[in-house]
C-alpha cells in the first residue's frame, strides 16, 4: 500500500464556456467536477495502474464531503483525510471552447488550526507505521495555518518509520524539507533553480543532493526527466514530442517514481515508467487522465541515457 | 407562513481577485458562499424582516446539501426542497478588486426527471394546502427537464388552494403562466416588453393584465415600480437616486410585494415597502443584503403617485 499526502486537497471544477469575456455573464455549457490536489492526482494514477493507495491530508466542509465520497467510490483507493473545520478549496478552470485556452481561479483553502495540524500528525504517524506501507509521497502547497516546516517533519517521520519518501513541493517548504533527507525530490526546472540558484540541470541537481535529497529528479517538460541519484545519473526522454494538455503530467511522473520506489525498481526503469506515464497524460483527451495504450507503447520506447555510479 | 419556490436554486459563490485576466492563473483572495436563486433570496429578505417563510424547489448533490444546511441555520426559514439526483448548480461571480466589475459564470443546473418533477408537485400541493400558508412566490428560471408550462400548473394549484400567488419569471414560462391568472407578476421593463410587445409601461401593463395577470408590477430600475392593479394604478419611486450594487434588488422588491400581499396591505403601502426594500438592497455593502436603517428611513419617504380605480 502506497500513501499520498495532500495537505491542500481540492475539488477541481472545469467549466466549458463559448468564450470568456470579463465583466459579462456566461452560461456554463459543461461542468466537470473531480477530486484534485497533487497527491490526490498521484493516487488516482496509481490506482488506475492497479496499485492499492491511501490518500490523506485535510478535507472539510461540503466540498470536503464530496471529495471523500468521490474518492471512496474509486477502486483501490482508501480515504484517510483528517478533518478541518473550514471547507476544502475549489479550483475552477474556465475552458474557452473557441481557443481551448483556460483561465484558472484557485481558492486559497481552509486555514488549519494548530489542533487540526496536531490531529493530522497523529493520523499520518499511524499511516506510515502501518504494516504494508511501502512508500509515501508528499505533494503540493501548504494550506494557510500549516507551519512552513511541515514537510520536514513529515519526511523525518517517514524515515523514522523506515518508509521511503518522495517530496514534490516548492519554495520554502521544499528548502526546509530537503534538509530532512527525503529519498526523492521531483522539482521542475524553475523550482530547482529557486532551491539551488543554478539553472543548469547537472549543477542544480548536484547542489540539491548536497542539501540533503538522496535523489533528485528534475522534470524538464518536453525533455523528460533528469535524475541524479546515489546509483548514478540519467536522462529519460519520450521517443517523440507529445502534443496535448500538460495538466497533471507532473503528478503522473510522481506516480511512476513512487511505484518504482515502492517496488525497488532500478532507476532507469523508474524513470522510463515516469516519463511514459507523464507523456501518456499529456496525450490523453481529458486533463489529468492518462491514456493506457499510449503508456504501454511508450514504456518500451523511452530513451534512458546516463551511467551507473562507481560502486 | 409565506412560501417561496426556487426550481433552479443555486449555491452562489463570489470570488474576489485583484484583476481577472483571461488565460492566466488567479489566486482568489476571498470566497463568499451563500444560498442563492431568486426565491431563496426573497425568503432571506422576508426572514430578515421577521416573517416565517418556507423555501421549496429542488436541491441535490453536495451543493444541494450545503444549500439545505445553510438555509436551515437561518432563523425563521423552513427548508422543504424536493430531492433531485443531479447536483444543485453553482454560480460564480468573479469580482475585480481593481474595477469593482464582476464576471458571472452560471452552471446550468441539474436535469430534472419526470419522476422528480412529479414528486415536487406533491410536495408543493401539500405546502400550498397547509393551514397558515398566506402567499406563495414562484421565482426564477426553469432548470432543464422541467416542462415550460410548469409555472402555469403551480399558479393554478395555488389558486385552487385559495393562496394568493406572485410570479417572477420571464420568457415562455411567464407567457404560459400569465394565462393561469396569477395575482401578481413582477417583470422588469425588458421582460414585460418581451411578453406584450409594448415598451411603454402603461400600455404594456394593461396588455399583461388583459393576458390574465390580476396585477402587474413593472420594475423600472432607478424609476422604482409601476403597478397596474384591480384597485388602481400607481408609480412608486425612491426619494433620491440610490448608488450601489443592484444585485438582488428585484428579489427584495418581490419580498416587499409578497409580504404586502400576505398581509392584505393597500397597494400604495405594498409598493412603498417594495421600493424601500429594493433601494435599501442597492445601498447595502454586501450584494443581496439590505440595509435596515436605509429601509426604515426610505419607507416613509417613497413617493407613491397614482389613483385608485373607480369602485
Amino acid at each position: 500500500m502506497m500513501l499520498t499526502v495532500t495537505l491542500n486537497a481540492a475539488l477541481d471544477l472545469t467549466y466549458r464556456v463559448p468564450a470568456l469575456t470579463p465583466h459579462t455573464t456566461h452560461r456554463v455549457t459543461e461542468v466537470i467536477e473531480r477530486p484534485g490536489g497533487k497527491g490526490v492526482n498521484v493516487a488516482r494514477v496509481l490506482a488506475a495502474l492497479g496499485h492499492e493507495v491511501t490518500v490523506t491530508g485535510f478535507a472539510g466542509g461540503g466540498t470536503g464531503r464530496v471529495l471523500r465520497e468521490r474518492l471512496a467510490d474509486e477502486p483501490r483507493v482508501t480515504v484517510a483525510f483528517a478533518p478541518v473545520a473550514g471547507a476544502t478549496r475549489r479550483t475552477v478552470a474556465v475552458a474557452d471552447a473557441a481557443t481551448g485556452d483556460t483561465t484558472q481561479l484557485n481558492e486559497p483553502g481552509p486555514t488549519v488550526t494548530p489542533a487540526e495540524w496536531a490531529a493530522f500528525l497523529d493520523t499520518y504517524e499511524a499511516l506510515v507505521h502501518r504494516p504494508g506501507t511501502t512508500a509515501v509521497a508528499l505533494c503540493g502547497s501548504l494550506p494557510p495555518g500549516v507551519p512552513v516546516g511541515a514537510y520536514a517533519l513529515l519526511v523525518r517521520a517517514a524515515r523514522a518509520a523506515h518508509v521511503p519518501v518522495l517530496l514534490d513541493t516548492s519554495g520554502e517548504p521544499l528548502r526546509r524539507a530537503v534538509a530532512a533527507r527525503p529519498d526523492i525530490i521531483k522539482p521542475n526546472a524553475e523550482e530547482l533553480a529557486e532551491l539551488t540558484g543554478f539553472h543548469e540541470p547537472v549543477r542544480a541537481t548536484r547542489d540539491a543532493r548536497r542539501r540533503g535529497a538522496h535523489a533528485v529528479v528534475a522534470s524538464l517538460g518536453a525533455d523528460g526527466l533528469f535524475a541524479l541519484t546515489p546509483d548514478g545519473g540519467w536522462q529519460a526522454r519520450p521517443p517523440a514530442p507529445v502534443r496535448g494538455n500538460p495538466t497533471g503530467a507532473g503528478d503522473s511522473a510522481v506516480a511512476g517514481l513512487l511505484s518504482g520506489l515502492a517496488e525497488g525498481l532500478p532507476w532507469p526503469d523508474r524513470l522510463a515508467r515516469a516519463v511514459a506515464l507523464s507523456a501518456a497524460t499529456v496525450a490523453a483527451p481529458a486533463a489529468g487522465e492518462f491514456d493506457r495504450t499510449t503508456y504501454e507503447d511508450l514504456l518500451t520506447r523511452v530513451a534512458v541515457t546516463g551511467r551507473r555510479a562507481a560502486a
